[in-house]
């Protein structure tokens, strides 16, 4: 692989606007859907070598290189660009953000056409689903009949998988990472307990916050806890320990914070200035409600009409999503008949490992992809 | 073992005051202090069949039996009383709520003197060992010169570990279940989420709401988030899954609980009606700052000096105080020199196994408490 590694990737974020927007699997018709999305490389000729990259849960559209004149690389630069996992001198990678979502997509702080005021708690429930038609709106806007993959970790697995169940002639590979068929009674609670820190803050006020202070504490307080979530009880140790960022005389007195408490509410405190209160709320609920296996009666049954190949990979101390339910999707895919590769990574910086430990990850990608757009 | 296993085991609750109260491990002198205990079974006239039981974070001294009259079980019902593992025909069983604690015990909702309003944060902040303190008060008040055993799990463990280096000559042998010797990064991360919950709560009102609506929802949310630490992945899914508590039509509405998360409101709701959030804030502190290798420059110099024989016991799925944990202090009892037993115990049911999966447990601390009682 060549290319211009020295040159930064640089990418215009670009909205598009559906005026009749998507029917939702509440069966409510929701319109209209504007959506944020970013590309890196060019399609071919053919059009098959677009790459859909698909965020977590706190991810938006800018996965890769800088806005112009900007100084934030993407979520997934260490992924993404010339010679990278995802070559952008060989696919057109797109990325877009999630409905539901803060960050330029249509979501619960947008304006309601109706009221002109930003919906609240008035924006409908969303599935994972929803957002992946909202994505399939935009591939065909984008005149891509089939993707050669859609990829993504964590809530993007889940989107990948739900595009290979759905839309199982519009995608070629789905690469799902640190990922999961659906949350356990765990995971749940601890989204559970993060929407009660959101909702408990007086300012959040039913959902009804644009026009002065947001939840701020709440949504910290929420952010605080997932952190701990994402990471795991080693790499926490490794990192921080039980040194103190502050000790006081003699040491015992509240003044004296742990450094991981401190890492926590700086993390935090960060988090309030890009993530909306309710879209927290929404996109968790989504996570907590996805269950593919509900929907088809079962896990083999739902891959047994999806997409034709797949690239699973789950990392060792991830606990949030941990391997086990990996191998549980790998399993109900290689009874469906699919062609699956999977590997369970050694890593020990728990679920955050997709965004982390991209050495092997994307040496095992960048062959998946390479393999798979040779034989389109 | 005989023993009137039908009748049910009655205490009465009793206050003993130390008017000249302890000196703190920050150095203050802190008094009056008074303690809340209950006792079980009868001190034998060598008075060496004394056995403390140190309750975990949120017990109290109500840890077996019934108070007259009364319908709520001890929290350690299933371990104390006639023919059970801490046998009330053999042993004078004593519990006793802990300094910084809500139920008799002189904690932040207690009166000042000073002024005679409650402390609040004006308590000052009490350390693992001052609670130990406290207690050896109230063993001396009973005429106890050694103790059998000091026995408890979680932060009771902590004491037990606590006692054993502090007063080595006044107990025999230490029991310590589901805890640690220092708690990790990501156990201190926890308890940070949770104090935060209760602090940005504004009826917490910076600790001073004994006159009025106490912080309720920040204290059931921290309660929310440890009750999730308390279990396992493995029992949330046993108990919970992913059932619906209740479901709309469709099923896509912010109405939809999950059982689990109807399951931890419910606990937390329940917690706010016995517990202080203030007691909460000190006491999870005291937890944090917990750590014997740091007092004595290393585990092995704890030990060295400390009692002379140990059982510790551990379980599997408690990922809270992971085993790994109990083996570092195991090792470290050994290469003091010390007497140990250790057993990893098989069990489903997370750091709350030490409550909860007693048979096993039972069996090994009886013969451990007899072969002790015997040798003394």
């Amino acid at each position: 692989m060549s290319g211009n590694r020295e040159q930064p990737l640089i990418s215009v974020p670009q909205d598009v606007r559906f005026d009749d927007g998507v029917t939702l699997d509440s069966g409510r018709a929701f319109a209209p859907v504007t959506v944020r999305y970013e590309t890196w490389g060019s399609l071919n000729r053919a059009r098959s070598n677009g790459v859909l990259i698909v965020h977590a849960f706190s991810g938006d559209a800018h996965a890769a290189g800088y806005h112009p004149g900007g100084t934030l690389a993407g979520w997934w630069d260490n992924m993404i660009g010339p010679g990278k996992a995802f070559d952008t001198e060989r696919y057109f990678v797109i990325c877009s953000n999630v409905l539901g979502g803060c960050q330029g997509t249509t979501g619960p702080g947008s304006a309601d056409p109706a009221t002109g005021r930003p919906y609240g708690l008035s924006f409908p429930v969303v599935t994972v689903n929803d957002m992946v038609k909202v994505q399939k709106r935009l591939i065909d806007h984008l005149g891509i009949q089939r993707l050669l993959s859609v990829a993504g970790g964590s809530m993007g697995g889940m989107q990948a998988l739900e595009w290979a169940v759905t839309y199982p002639d519009s995608i070629a590979t789905a690469v799902v990472l640190a990922s999961t068929s659906r949350l356990s009674a765990q995971g749940i609670a601890f989204d559970a307990v993060g929407r009660n820190a959101i909702m408990s803050d007086p300012l959040w006020n039913s959902g009804d916050y644009y026009d002065r202070q947001p939840p701020a504490r709440g949504l910290a307080i929420a952010r605080m806890l997932g952190h701990i979530t994402y990471l795991s009880d080693e790499s926490m140790g490794m990192k921080f320990g039980r040194k103190l960022q502050e000790r006081s005389q003699f040491g015992f007195d509240f003044a004296d914070q742990f450094a991981v408490e401190s890492y926590l509410e700086h993390q935090g405190g960060k988090f309030v200035d890009r993530f909306d209160a309710n879209s927290y709320i929404y996109l968790t609920k989504a996570m907590d409600y996805y269950d593919i296996s509900e929907r088809f009666g079962s896990l083999q049954a739902a891959f047994a009409q999806g997409a034709p190949r797949y690239l699973v990979i789950s990392f060792t101390s991830d606990w949030l999503y941990p391997p086990y339910q990996s191998k549980e999707m790998v399993f109900a895919m290689m009874k469906a008949g699919k062609d699956v590769s999977y590997a369970e990574l050694a890593s020990p910086y728990g679920h955050d490992s997709f965004l982390l430990e991209t050495e092997r990850q994307a040496e095992i990608i960048a062959g998946f992809l390479e393999s798979a757009y040779e034989e389109a």
